[in-house]
């Protein structure tokens, strides 16, 4: 039924981990009000089209483009690569692949040198890139430092119809699964991949797609979170919480989602566990286990499951929406109700939270 | 409407603080691994009928009685007062109310000196006493301190049908009202009320009752909150978190409801302010304020509007439960979809939770 | 030996806690800096003569504030009363103490109204007062909340010849013992004393005094005292950080001391217990109990035991400073090498901090 | 004048990380509290003569053997390798640098398989292993997650006489260096390398060696490690907290140093930073900056600086110590009063911490 992607001949590029994103949105003041006077984070440089923002412990340009633009949606989805060579490694494996390339060697984006971006097998804007403008690293800026500060970009989160498929080629790609979610059946929901030592610098949720669910910002601890939902109340954009704050079954890590004001969706996650050994063990979930989302149990919102932002081909046209064909996992856990269950039909209510709860 | 409780004409008791509660579990084992194994709480004193047990910093004998029964509910609100001669206050002010009353000189309850119980205006079985046992206080045995530690008792909350009724009662009794929950036409959806220097003692929740909404015990840290919750996690309980964790609107603090063996609630609760001042500001809040429950604008599940544990007479018979007459919080704030609102009829749903979540 | 301040036959004026110091600084704008930049209070007013200065959770007009003058010193210790006929009450208690005693119904600070300042029987000026301008409490401002954010006012710390006859005069006053530091042969070190349900509004330490030995402010959580730490070592002021951040023994307190432009002495403290019942048990340390002032056995820098602030007399001229006459802390427990111990004479190094340091 | 260790022709094995350290114990029991009942790592496997202890997130065999012997000594610095022909790749390497190497194809410690041991050129017993017996990883057994709990093996720590010549020989091994601390006069003083996307696998500390400076485990928050202190207060064993807690100037880490029954010294590490870039900026620092070793200033105490374990041959029997030749770390920034300074000679005391302190 899946119709994978080939595995190309050549090498696949050497990639060190998730560096950046590049998002289109609609109104460039109101989303710099968001990511750096709610969120807190760093402006390398800004122009009237374009702000460039990094995290706390960042050395180089940028974790984050804003780019003004007519539709909010992805434009690129950025992996660094080990050398500059990897580059050229990168740009031959999807040309193989038969995928659109574009290389440019003075970057696509302000900081950045020479760099190949995609549209990958998927349908995503993939770039790698090598070289990179170092920037002062404010690790130890405590001067500068928020009570809900973000240290670190930790990874991407992709939407996707077909699983497997996507996760035979981000294999091939060279990343391995930290853990995933199943059922009896075989089917795979979601899957979480890693290239550096940490559950993903990516992971790919089942859905239609090519869609980007959300991008991770980690806190060096639990209360950074805490405080990021304090201060969006004090601020009266409560609604912009969407699910959380909670501890994730999968990864293990605190988590928080928000929304930016055209709706493109952040994590804010923190203590999740390395995975730098060659024999990782991967964890699998059970999709009807409902602490696999929520540690505690606790619902997963609707929204969560079926909104996520547009990607852009290469021409800054959005992609296609495809639909998933397999199970959604909304379908197959949330009841009329709203609440998650995890009983297999048939089964009693009790000790389940929704009878619990309603 | 409201048919007040009388004024008595003796002075009030010098009331302290709420002091411990006592309530009936229907399986002593299951409720002692919840209360000793789960949560920590610490041992004074057990025997085949009841377990006596306190928090990390207190050193009177206990702060929760445990006592094996055939129906779940509560047999007593303890409120310590200030001197000896504040029990015969209680029990002065008591009976000019025309309330049954009940003296004992040897206590209620093991580790308790000379007492007064009485049935109160409304329907609740309230304890006064001054005479306890001293134990170890073990505030400074961080051998001892578990990663969810509860330090403190910190309040009670009771279901009564008439706030404004129990409000005046309560402040006849020397409360004073931190902060509390109206609406526009006047109806008074809850209050709180203290005697020490925190937001309150206990607090009055509009609905049937008299029932014991919950009893809630104090940790140092907010991480100390999500320990519990991780902990629940992995012991496969996660259906008895309730609600939250969160951030109260109304008091500040930050807050976990949990449900024990019997479904008495028990909130865990850490960090709200100081009101010791005669001054102190009330703080009202609108009921369609949807911050005023959890800060972050995250719902409120419909159990926790309707259960309730009943609570006993003097004679250890559950008091029967009035029904409440003014509207329900949970009817004016919760959608047919499950979520909280605060919009005003009419109104556009954009910027509020449900709009932006459903 | 000691000379006793003699017990007014008037009742001692209801006090309700600590509420402000005011304090001399010579380099007002360099002031500012250490308290509002570094330290984030939050300014009330200011003009070019002083500053009024506020923690995040007050609602009164201030906690501390910075007078310009030519010689760093307090001028007041204030304390808020329950009502307008306890300053009264202060005022006809001083006068037949004896003391100087100056009455202001406007105040002797803006936002403060009808006001007496003394010259205590200690030599410190102690300000009594109930009229206060309410202002913004700013607790559920999170978007003003800084990540080492103060809370609080917590308490002051006086330092004075003789202990037992300051305590008897504060007790007399009103305030409670919560502990105290003493050793075999009856002398006291230090007493803690109060008056809101906290391990203190004012402490007492021996020494040359009247002094003022610091003030403090609470934060929330631990991680806030440590961010203030790490604040000051990025501002590469960490010669300003004297002692701490460390647990106290008396009072179980998470501490951290800190010195302003002027040496004016800070402590940041977070997490004492409550003491409101009426017989809270008193904790008395031996002095020669190396975790009494650091439970973690760390020593005591000397210039914390030796350096405080001057205090004003009424006429703003510093008060002579009187030699302690009895033992010092510091000389009965600081070796030549300059770490505390607690062995007695002849007892083997083994166990002891010092033993296992030098 | 220093001998560099000469590179060999034969590739380097490609190391993983740090997985676990054998040290020698002289009373097991004794031993079995500290890390058990103290700290609470888990024990994987005991017997009479050895425990083996895990951390929390650890999924091989164990993080740390204790084994008994006649004296207090490290038996083995281990480290995972990539695949198992590493440890074929280890074996050569060593060959060729003319080291006493040990081949064990069932392994030096229960758990582990095939390994080689070796006498490295500075004279550490180094071990290198792939095959490895894998555990339950308690990640989320929040049922056994102490306040205090330890998460991760972090790191070694090496006492060795010439540190660039161990740097030299550890970049050979492949190991890149994050930080190190220097003079003027080009002295180095000390050297952190890793191979995991951290700061440090291993560090290099100049002094008399090769002893074994300290193993460092890592907590998940920084209160976990105030809670370790917290309880050594409890338990009356303030003096095994050596030095700390503390931020790190070098890594960034919020510490703790701790010793062990037989002064063997551990560290308690939190929040370093990610280095997994092959740019990752190298941070130097100059051995005169106080905030180097401590961010805030606190002065390191000289028993950190002049203790250490001994390091054991592959026979059984301590290496013997050389002596340091360069400038001393501590000679050169503690001064006769016990107090750390970083003015240059000449210079004003004021702004320094021994100036404003003494």
């Amino acid at each position: 039924m899946t119709n994978f992607v080939p595995t190309p001949t050549v090498p696949a590029p050497d990639i060190v981990r998730c560096a950046y994103m590049e998002i289109v949105v609609t109104d460039l003041a109101r989303s710099r009000e968001f990511y750096v006077d709610v969120l807190g984070l760093h402006v390398t440089e800004e122009d009237e089209n374009a702000i460039y923002l990094r995290s706390l412990e960042e050395f180089i340009h940028h974790n984050l483009v804003l780019r003004k633009g007519p539709v909010a949606a992805v434009a690129a989805f950025a992996y660094r690569v080990k050398s500059p060579a990897e580059v050229d490694a990168a740009e031959a494996y999807y040309r193989e692949l038969g995928c659109r390339v574009e290389r440019r060697k003075e970057g696509f984006t302000k900081g950045v040198g020479d760099s190949v971006r995609v549209e990958d097998p998927l349908g995503f804007p993939y770039e790698f890139f090598y070289d990179v403008d170092h920037v002062e690293r404010l690790t130890q800026r405590y001067d500068l430092y928020s009570a809900g500060e973000l240290v670190r970009l930790d990874h991407f989160n992709q939407v996707t119809p077909d699983v497997p498929k996507g996760r035979k080629y981000l294999e091939d790609l060279g990343f391995r699964v930290s853990e995933d979610i199943k059922d009896s059946d075989g089917v795979t929901y979601a899957a979480w991949m890693h290239r550096k030592q940490t559950v993903h610098d990516t992971a790919l949720t089942g859905g239609n797609g090519p869609r980007m669910h959300h991008v991770a910002f980690a806190t060096h601890e639990k209360h950074n979170i805490i405080q990021i939902c304090d201060k969006m109340g004090a601020l009266r954009i409560s609604d912009r919480i969407e699910r959380g704050p909670g501890r994730h079954g999968v990864s293990n890590a605190f988590y928080l989602y928000i929304l930016d004001p055209d709706g493109h969706r952040i994590e804010i996650y923190t203590q999740d566990y390395y995975t730098g050994d060659p024999d990782n063990p991967t964890i699998t979930w059970d999709v009807h286990d409902n602490q696999r989302r929520d540690w505690w149990g606790n619902p997963v919102v609707p929204s969560w499951y079926t909104e996520a932002s547009l990607v852009l081909d290469l021409d800054g046209n959005p992609q296609p929406v495809i639909e998933r064909e397999e199970k959604s996992e909304m379908a197959v856990t949330i009841g009329a109700d709203g609440f998650s269950y995890t009983r297999p039909e048939g089964a009693p209510a009790e000790g389940f939270k929704l009878g619990a709860q309603v």
